[in-house]
């Protein structure tokens, strides 16, 4: 074994320890607010010229169009492999039967006599998805963006993703794109990628919401968003996984799954723990000798670093901590996992049972992977159908709904002394008699 | 008539002046930034004591506790006209079949072979209703955030509002929160509230998500709330009302909805969409007539000054103009109502039909009276059993189902480069073969 990871343990946590547990680092996006300002002000005053300027400071290549080429969408599916464009349609497959069941079911309420109400559905006009960069391109985010946009039909969807060395978008995404029906493609990537959407410019349209993970910039930019009045997704934090297991599970996976979650960044957020004391020795074997095979050892190793295993004696407090923690990621390692299901109150996405790899979530199983982090799963929930649609409220009142409902109307807003409310009613019901 | 009101028309207007009309008033609160981030101080600082001493300033009352005591709520009963108690337990009533009628219905989706996805949701283990002060009690406010709370079994439920003189809160408001089942109710108001629901106090639980109106000392400090992690319902702005009628109206019924929006304050937004020309001069003359007779007529006059009346000749072009305003409350004024729900895409709460006023969804025909304002009905949903939810995913896979989906899920892993992801379906599926 040549690693020497040490992974803090905690043997039934007092109360003051968990609550330290539960700490997640902060988010440091107020010393960046005068870059994000400079360049929300650079794209306001000189549109597409400065997002150009700016991808040739950070991305390296200079480009005559922001926008993806019609004919390089449609050629995409050409310039990947046939296996992976095969496991792209199935993920799409999946992930689009799981959000379309999400769909509204429009139920026409009669509150009281001639009094019906009920929600409709709209999708959201226009919405910008972000896809970030980087080492490998992040198709599946594409798909767990695009295709909750696709069912809620909003009429424009803008995707923005920086271009690569070449000045051009890696074909996966853009194969993901056009499943989803995505036909505006940018190849604008960090704050600046943020600031068009919010603000448009000559080719990019300006957006009402804007989804998407990014590094700490697009963070802060999409935090600036909300100042200009445009809704984003979700408050952005690392990713994090909390794995529990009991007696029934196997080591092995348990060590793979905390793993996966490591390697995603150093600043992974990576929790164990267990009912079960006699596992943690094997498990954290798993550990030692599965991250002597990962690539990207030297990162998971970094967020194993604060990873913390964490042994709980009754089961009711090993619940307690996880609610309190509120993972975006919940792994129940355990044969009877289902039984677990009603402790549940704070996750984003929860995998049940030991053949269950939080992997399946990130491409495949048709849940999404756009999560609540750092906690917002106690008030949050992940990106969903919902959050690309609003649901509008409607009411209708009949001659007889008025009649029977208006009294009592015109006497609680006489109580709140508005009386312009009560005569809105009066002046139905004395139509109605006279 | 003694009135010299002059709303301003714009008929058939042109796209740049459609756009000046949709614009809203900016809400400054960066001005009291330092007055709420002191008040947050003190809260933080002196807890119970700070907000003891911010009441005796604000409130002129000094108060020995702060939380009233479960027998006045228990008899708040007593102190109220029985009228008035059965009208607002009507409104209870409809508001809870209505947002009894939002429960997530749970559907298990098989996405494909043996990968189960679903969705359940979670009540918000805590929650903070702020229900303003005023010359007359707000118990509808405590209705449409006090049944959805209830019903979506929210572990703590505290309602915050401010003493009157005698340090004492209004019967209606304690009747309305016992309804909801509300014990923990506290005499606190403005940003003093909002701080002591964000930090906690000795009195006080903090809590997850902070719900309801307020003056511009409560949206600042609501906002601030944002940047400790607890989450707000809305996007604050002034009230909205827009009424779109064609020619099978009552001009005195559209009067009268736009004086009741009015008369909520002199900020109130009030906007008249006719594609029936000939009515306008009725609508007029209608609202100089209400107008005299109004007790808030001053305040209503001073919301009327920036009010608009629209006409289009062209129905698509009065929509274009209703979806790019989004108003909070939408009035379709017309017999044939239901025709025109087709075309609705942004609005928070629409009234259909001349017999539906909007004073029946600020009251008791069952929606929530908690809507985006701000043109915020592009991007957010009114409050609903929703707001005080979480829907959490859940997926669980079988055997067959991991080697089925297994291998997709592998190669979409290896290809974004997440050789730990593709790890965790590997250890498994070599699990079943071995």
């Amino acid at each position: 074994m040549n690693t020497r990871l040490n992974i803090k343990k905690h043997m039934n946590p007092e109360r003051a320890e968990q609550l330290v547990i539960t700490k997640r680092p902060h988010i440091e996006t107020k010393s960046l607010a005068s870059s994000i300002e400079d360049i929300f002000d650079a794209v306001s005053t000189d549109g597409d010229e400065a997002i150009k300027r700016l991808t040739t400071l950070y991305d390296k290549v200079n480009l005559d169009s922001l926008q993806v080429s019609k004919i390089d969408i449609i050629n995409a599916s050409q310039h990947i492999k046939p296996k992976l464009k095969e496991s792209i349609q199935r993920a799409y497959d999946n992930i689009f039967k799981f959000h379309n069941s999400q769909r509204l079911a429009s139920k026409k309420i009669e509150t009281s006599t001639g009094v019906t109400c009920w929600q409709e559905s709209r999708g959201i006009d226009s919405v910008g998805l972000y896809i970030p960069g980087g080492s490998a391109p992040l198709f599946s985010t594409v798909l767990m963006l695009g295709v909750p946009a696709q069912i809620a039909e909003c009429q424009e969807i803008i995707l923005c993703t920086p271009p690569n060395k070449n000045g051009s978008v890696h074909p996966a995404i853009l194969f993901a794109a056009e499943l989803c029906g995505i036909s505006k493609i940018f190849k604008i990537g960090g704050a600046q990628a943020i600031a068009s959407l919010v603000i448009g410019t000559e080719s990019v349209p300006k957006v009402t919401k804007i989804f998407g993970p990014g590094n700490q910039y697009v963070t802060a930019a999409k935090l600036k968003a909300i100042e200009y009045g445009v809704a984003i997704d979700l408050p952005a934090g690392p990713s994090e996984v909390l794995v529990f297991a009991d007696s029934e599970c196997y080591p092995e996976f348990i060590a793979a799954d905390l793993i996966s979650q490591a390697e995603h960044g150093p600043d992974s957020q990576v929790i164990f723990v267990t009912i079960s004391e006699k596992i943690i020795a094997s498990v954290e074997e798993c550990l030692h000798e599965q991250l002597n095979r990962l690539p990207r050892r030297s990162i998971a190793e970094q967020a194993l670093e604060n990873a913390h295993i964490i042994y709980f004696e009754s089961l009711d407090r090993a619940f307690e901590f996880i609610n309190e923690y509120a993972p975006e990621h919940l792994i129940i390692a355990s044969n009877r996992a289902s039984d677990y299901i009603g402790k549940i109150n704070n996750a984003g996405s929860v995998f049940l049972g030991n053949m269950t790899p939080e992997s399946a979530g990130d491409y495949a199983s048709g849940t999404n992977h756009t999560l609540p982090t750092s906690g917002f799963a106690k008030s949050y929930s992940g990106v969903s159908l919902d959050s690309f649609i609003k649901k509008i409220t409607f009411q209708t009142i009949s001659i007889e709904g008025i009649k029977d409902l208006g009294p009592s109307i015109i006497n609680m807003a006489e109580e709140e002394e508005l009386e312009g409310h009560a005569n809105a009613v009066r002046v139905r019901l004395q139509s109605i008699t006279s």
